[in-house]
């Protein structure tokens, strides 16, 4: 049976039918197998919001390339560790990503088994060579905070739940006298030869293990370290070691693969042999830390202090319905639910928590810092991120929002090279993708007013980023006002980022009286100026000498000066003047038809075929939605004289690249960046250029929204007429004030009141 | 010009003239080039009194196993990185074990060069090929924490000094525009492929480098931390790597090879680049940390706030001098000065400081740790130093003794073993050589009231150690009395060192009273008669089935049940009951032959090739010097009939054993257990079996010490009519009455006073 024959289509059953969100039952809405087939790269397992464990099944893990050490859609595949279509599962490993279009993550995986032990994962054609077993989807289930799947090969029911720091397994086994937990150490998602660096496990006792693993790979060197424990004495247990070790010296004395309480290596595995009566339940607490064992302990023991899963459970459910209240919708239909609180769900599941229950963290100078009076947050996919989550943060999580600013700045000063993370993670900048795009995020805090951390600091961590001149032609940038193509790939789009970075700089600067700062980077940010080629109306490759390179494609997304986006797409990248954009392109008149086309063009496979992390679905004629440099283009008819095609398109796009299924999800969701989008864009609003508090107002495709803001006002939306057709708005109040233009302000609808949506089936011209 | 030639053969000016020590100035008799040739395995270097940095020239570094992968003479040639007849200096590296017989450091090796930057190091014939230089002893000049050398092939001066965590580097330049530092971060002693698992570099700023270094060699997982400070700032600097990263992604971007400041792989060396005038001095602190870059900085900052070159190295020799000056000896000659106190040079170089300033270390669970009211120490050498150097400890050094017993019972606790260290350096147990000798260091301490640790919970920690039954066949010795050889190697004399453990740890518990298991140890104490074969008057293996095994050679040193050792010196060793092992052995009568044969018999060149560690010089007939299971047996003849021959045979060994010449030790100094043997036997009495109180009494060789003991005492011992021939002892006298028996207790003469020899040319008997 194919996963498509699974998508869940209860629409039907709704239809027509206005739903209200219950308080504290909005979970039910979260379906966290949307988006795990295909290009999704979501996971399904267990995990609170934010938390730092993300315990979930993997089916499979593969090289980061293929045979001929190139990237291809395929080596993509295993980014969240599961994918929907398979058949076996390997186990239960405590890190995952959501939705990142690579990975590095799937630490310390375990897996019951039954039988005659295996210490080999085995092959998902030939599971039975392995540990792995086959499973069924009709014996899975998949909660926010709660995953179960009946292992078949080995009779064993496996549940799992967290809490922040701390997965817990339950594993209900059959009577056997010859029950296996593996604890695999050389598992991990993107795996390779020599990704694992180092390994080190101690018995503790017969019930406490714990350890560490280091892995050289997305992350140059990240440690995470565990202590886990079992409900019920381990019997025996053992070792196997992949990689020979150069040196034994006096351990040869030993047999340290049996029994032995402690183990070092490159590449280990770990069993624990246990007897099983009929039914009986195992029960693992698994706790990581960035820091140390004795951290991860600390954590073990204050999350968990009882063996209670289903307790646990409950409470981590509680919270996800916690977070999930903050916006309370009534939407058309039980799909369009589902859509949003799933969204939310995405948007809730990253960066995530990086500090122990005691503060401490590592930093990028890989040494222990204490987060004093913020908790610690990593994962930060900024080229992704800033565009969309991070606004979003500030409407209904700003102070997690402030503290994931912190946690930025500490990075700031713990770099060598004193930048704003790029894309971090786990004490490490891995460089991913292009920009600074922290500046945003951190200008959009200051403008919106976001509290608790120091305006003039973080302004100061951006200028000091913006000034990096060995980073990724900045030099040049500086420079001359342009990435030379002749000296550096995606030259242009490159250019157009640091264009928009500064400019949000300059906003900051502008807040904070710094003039001076302001006056610098609003000249950079025209910049964009120096890439635009006005003969053929398109952002084009420029070289040294100031001739823009001639051979060129504007479809194609690669080796054309751009990344991820052809520069069709790309060349509408100037959030920050739009209408400065569109009169360089000839002005309303000329720039209409000419982006109308973009939606209804037809972009030849041979295009499509380099475009990456998106399936064919995540484009809409050459619009992109499942890369993200687009993301804002819908919005850009509200800058013309025809608005309502913003209304059209952002309704169109809601349809057709967020479904409620299991592949409904069209790209990458990109560590929450596609789902923020998603609920932005239902409820009406925009965040069009973080660093403006200006929302461009769109078409909201649910009926009704509550948000309860931290500052404890109420800003409510509301639509009249709504309904799949009425996508138009023909006018919008704020608290009975008509709404004048297609914005609104951030400080305006914080202040609470009630945004009201008119909708018609026809525009309003 | 070979370095026997170099033998500092200065007796002769001094010869017959008494010397006074003068207070202040006992640097002068020491000479850290002593035991540099052949098998010392000491290094010359710079450090200070238990300093946890070594700073030395290494002047090669081979294989830890022969091409053919079995262990041979030359393959421990490089234990301290230095071998006086080489030709060429690598660098100057900051970890050095002294006397070691195995090696696993030589951290962070720093290498000044002029002309073309090479960044191999060359081989020692063709210096020109690498970073390597030729150097002359003309010179070199090694002073206690003063190493000095000329570079030739870089016309460069190099001198170096220390603090307790801090290397302190001047280098003087000739005048030129191709300066370089090399940061050598692969180099280690018994290096070999793989045996670096990681390393981290940051460049923090233009004078600032940190940065660590994890390896996989005889600690099975060790990391040393480091903060460099150069005095000038880098004009600019690079890496060479040398082994391919598996994974590069997005740092593709840079040139992480050139003025990029951080680098991460498993082998690495980083250069500096400099411009330099004539005679311009270039200075590097080097501080380490067991713990963080961030201790090792503040190691640094504290420990070297100037850069006073000449401040730094007089601070560190007052800080010998200070230590020296514990006992003031006159001896007969220049030469037994200067053997006294490079002896006690030797002993006062480890264990080594293993915590940084703000008390912080690394743990064996590799989790940081803080000693609270004491300093922690590693290196733990227990094998060779229980013996000899503990208990010199003990009558000098008794607070420090404490501080190392609360290291070893923190390790202890932190082990997942719950064992007291075997061997241990740098938060790992290595395991190596046999038994739990920690034991009789906590009891020898515990039996002479050395203040400091809590007695009980140290007696716990020597019962549990003394019950890990999974270790080196003690499961079978609890059980058995023994351990079969049929099942293990070594089995006779681990059975031999385990009795004799297990005797000092009845005598701690008669001391705190502990009845119960004073009876059970000393029970234990007795097992070495399970391995007495009264049938040939050796120890000899026995089997499972109770019978002694039938191939046998008492002279053979492999295979034959015993480690370091033959059977024919193995047999005497019972110090915890050396009464009963004569009666078992026939008799005074029938033992003193036996004895004296030892010394007088020759030993065939075959045994003696496979002898480890030591020079055909250190053998006295088949007595074995040089290796320590013979330590006690010349104080034997004490309990016989003829104890006049101990007098003679310490008085021989001396002479024969210890010169001071560069080759002036016939064996691995073993981390001072060599020189402490010294030091005792020249003062006149000797710690027979730590664990008792009781000193053997034997042939002082010195003239007058006067011993500065901590409780504030003074112990004076004094000789009559002492010369090189009044090598007996005609009368002993302790403030004055005499001394009956061959014995005296460490209370009483800690409680100060005069101990007199009177010496005389022929044998009290």
């Amino acid at each position: 049976m194919s996963y498509k024959a699974l998508t869940l289509s209860i629409t039907s059953l709704f239809a027509g039918c206005l739903l209200q969100a219950q308080n504290n039952n909005l979970t039910q809405y979260v379906n966290p197998l949307i988006g795990t087939a295909k290009m999704g790269h979501t996971y399904p397992g267990a995990t609170v919001p934010f938390g730092a464990v993300q315990l979930s099944p993997d089916t499979d893990t593969i090289p980061y390339a293929g045979p001929d050490g190139k990237y291809t859609g395929t080596a993509y595949r295993y980014c969240a560790g599961y994918q929907y279509d398979d058949p076996t599962i390997v186990g239960f490993s405590h890190t995952h990503f959501s939705g990142t279009g690579h990975s590095d993550l799937g630490d310390f995986l375990i897996m019951p088994t039954t039988g005659q032990l295996q210490l080999n994962p085995g092959t998902a054609d030939k599971p039975e060579t392995g540990y792995r077993s086959r499973f069924s989807h009709s014996n899975e289930i998949a909660e926010p905070n709660y995953y179960k799947v009946k292992l078949d090969d080995h009779n064993i029911l496996a549940e799992m739940t967290t809490t922040t720091r701390v997965g817990v397994h339950q594993y209900t086994f059959p009577k056997s006298d010859d029950a296996h937990i593996i604890l695999d150490l050389m598992h991990g998602i993107y795996n390779y030869d020599d990704k694992n660096t180092w390994t080190f496990v101690r018995i503790e006792n017969d019930t406490l293990i714990t350890g560490y693993k280091q892995t050289h790979g997305w992350a140059k060197t990240r440690t995470v370290y565990f202590a886990m424990t079992f409900s019920k004495p381990v019997q025996s247990y053992g070792y196997a070691q992949f990689k020979k070790q150069v040196y034994q010296g006096f351990w040869r004395r030993f047999n340290v693969t049996r029994n032995f309480p402690e183990m070092i290596g490159q590449n280990l595995r770990a069993y624990f042999n246990f007897k099983t009566e009929q039914d009986e339940k195992i029960k693992i607490k698994f706790a990581l830390s960035p820091v140390s064992t004795t951290n991860a302990l600390e954590n073990l023991r204050t999350e968990t202090p009882s063996w209670d899963f289903a307790a646990i459970k409950v409470k981590g459910q509680q919270q996800w319905n916690q977070e999930l209240n903050k916006i309370q919708v009534e939407a058309l239909n039980k799909e369009d639910m589902t859509n949003f609180y799933t969204a939310m769900y995405h948007t809730f599941l990253g960066p995530t928590v990086y500090s122990d229950m005691n503060g401490q963290y590592k930093g990028l100078d890989q040494n222990i810092h204490t987060a004093n009076n913020f908790t610690n947050y990593t994962t930060f996919s900024l080229w992704d991120t800033y565009r969309t989550l991070h606004p979003f943060f500030n409407l209904v999580q700003p102070q997690r929002n402030s503290h994931m600013i912190q946690s930025m700045l500490a990075h700031q000063q713990q770099s060598a090279h004193k930048m704003l993370p790029v894309w971090s993670h786990y004490a490490n900048e891995n460089w991913c993708m292009s920009g600074y795009h922290a500046v945003p995020v951190v200008a959009d805090a200051i403008v919106k007013g976001i509290k608790g951390f120091d305006y003039n600091k973080a302004l100061e961590a951006c200028i000091t980023t913006a000034n990096v001149k060995y980073y990724d032609g900045l030099d040049d940038y500086i420079r001359l006002g342009y990435i030379p193509d002749d000296k550096r790939g995606n030259s242009v789009s490159t250019t157009l980022e640091y264009a928009f970075d500064d400019w949000s700089i300059a906003m900051a600067a502008k807040k904070l009286g710094r003039n001076d700062v302001y006056e610098a980077f609003i000249k950079r940010s025209q910049n964009w100026k120096n890439v635009y080629d006005a003969a053929i109306g398109y952002m084009r490759p420029k070289l040294s000498n100031g001739s823009f390179k001639k051979e060129f494609d504007i479809l194609s997304t690669h080796g054309q000066g751009f990344i991820e986006g052809n520069a069709w797409n790309f060349s509408l990248f100037v959030p920050h003047d739009p209408k400065g954009m569109i009169d360089a392109m000839g002005g309303d008149k000329k720039f209409l038809p000419h982006l109308d086309s973009l939606f209804s063009m037809h972009l030849p496979d041979e295009f499509f075929a380099h475009t990456e992390d998106i399936t064919r679905e995540g484009i809409i004629g050459n619009y992109v939605h499942g890369n993200e440099p687009s993301h804002h283009v819908a919005y850009l008819y509200n800058f013309t004289s025809q608005p309502w095609k913003t209304q059209e398109r952002v309704r169109m796009i809601l349809k057709k690249q967020y479904k409620a299924a299991i592949d409904g999800l069209g790209g990458n969701d990109d560590c929450g960046q596609m789902s923020a989008w998603y609920i932005f864009t239902a409820l009406g609003f925009y965040p069009f250029a973080p660093g403006s508090e200006t929302y461009q107002l769109g078409s909201p495709a649910i009926k009704k929204a509550v948000i309860h803001l931290e500052n404890g006002n109420t800003l409510t939306v509301d639509t009249r007429n709504q309904s799949d057709k009425n996508v138009y708005v023909s006018k919008v109040t704020f608290n009975g004030i008509p709404v004048k233009g297609t914005a609104i302000d951030h400080s305006k609808l914080i202040a609470g009141g009630e945004l009201v949506f008119y909708m018609s089936s026809k525009p309003t011209k």
